[in-house]
């Protein structure tokens, strides 16, 4: 499972805050710690900062690569911070978080994702918004997977997210990301499905139970990675004992490892 | 869900000293506690004594029913305990666990199953033991069922458990469970399927964790019950949360009734 440490996000109020500070040793000891609770990225998003959005994450992205090796998922709908993220990243390949189908973005995401060396992650969005069917996510998938491949991006560099939208909303969301997930791996393989899975839970209460149990119901129907709070130990204990049950895990011995590294709790 | 609360079993060391001692009170607790957790059945099992199970069963059916009005699952391979258990059985519809094909088995506890207003529970096991797949499963699932038709039992009082084994013996059980879960469900679907779940984690640390997961990912396979540790709030809590995640709980107002009644918790 990839794991993409999410609480680098100025729409976290407290994340916010720091950043308007510059409070670096917030941020690195989150960096640090999401780093040690097993994340294989480390998202930043200075996205709330409307007017100095390029500053913050500048700022942002030379902080947390002093706390951490880890490669950083540069989160923003703004193409200039994008190229600003992928010009200041040091460790590792990065993630380009996001590219959609809305025409603006796809035409000026499309380039930064080809010219560098860098994974890039899909929203199942067009220009109508998000579609509220699987059949729709999907045809949406493959005209990026598609456009992508054109331009000459490496499959195994492709993401896709079938988006993520709340339960609060619509009770069948969580079915229908289950099954976008499900359409996407059976006819790309190849090409990861990675969402950002707590939206999920939005406007309902105990919403860590229902990110838990949500990560292990998409898991189930073939999802490979997701951004998340990494420093939930029960979702990091479950992520592994999913892999486990899944036989994604020979002789169990990643999740007796992580047992070991104090990475599962027993409550 | 249906929830069978699995704790009063002798084969639990403190449940065989209580037994043992004739410990009222911590038997009667535990119903009690198991009930208003939300079980929908209480398991007793005597079976750890195999002198006088007869004599302990008797017994601790008694203490439960005085301290709970739940349908008891009567818990045995032993036909005699079974039917004894009927005889003393006070409060709904009780659960016979279990029959199986392995000839005896099936021959003694059969009539007991058709004579009585019972819910009655066949696992996937025959003379030759438990299938190593999931199709073998099924056929076995498919002779009980019809079996049981045959002498006229109602197919909504039947349930098929899957039967789980410890992932740490074979990194195939968890699949094997969900698969044969889901061909009994295309092939009957108004069978239920109730497993024993914990099983599946023997041998392997933080065992809260493997099941929690593990009820997640047979329940979006169409599990419809399990015989699980109520107690265990942050499973009850996504039991709930799974169910409406899977488009069961119009408007999730089952999940926001359990959290105002305090059965979801946050952490």
């Amino acid at each position: 499972m990839i794991v993409v440490g999410e609480l680098i996000n100025s729409t976290r109020k407290k994340i916010k805050e720091a950043m308007e500070k510059e409070d670096a040793e917030y941020l690195k000891e989150l960096a640090e710690k999401q780093d040690k609770a097993g994340s294989d990225f480390i998202d930043v998003n200075a996205g709330a900062f409307v007017l100095n959005e390029l500053e913050k994450l500048k700022w942002a992205m030379e902080v947390v690569q002093e706390a951490t090796q880890k490669p950083i998922a540069i989160d923003s709908p703004n193409p200039k911070a994008i190229e600003l993220g992928l010009k200041l990243h040091k460790n590792g390949k990065p993630l380009i978080n996001s590219i959609s189908m809305e025409s603006e973005r796809w035409k000026n995401v499309l380039p930064l994702a080809v010219e560098n060396d860098a994974y890039v992650l899909g929203l199942c969005i067009d220009d109508n918004g998000i579609p509220e069917d699987s059949e729709t996510r999907l045809k949406i998938a493959d005209k990026i997977i598609n456009g992508l491949l054109k331009e000459g991006k490496k499959i195994e560099d492709i993401a896709i997210d079938p988006i993520t939208t709340p339960l609060s909303v619509n009770t069948n969301y969580g079915l229908i990301v289950m099954d976008t997930i499900k359409k996407i791996k059976q006819n790309f393989p190849e090409v990861k499905t990675i969402t950002g899975l707590s939206n999920i839970s939005y406007g309902l209460p105990a919403r860590k139970q229902i990110n838990r149990a949500f990560i292990v119901a998409c898991m189930v129907n073939g999802l490979d990675g997701a951004l998340i709070d990494p420093l939930d130990t029960i979702m990091m204990s479950m992520i592994k004992a999913t892999e486990a049950l899944l036989n994604k895990d020979p002789f169990c011995s990643n999740y007796l490892k992580a047992f070991r590294q104090g990475l599962i709790v027993k409550n």
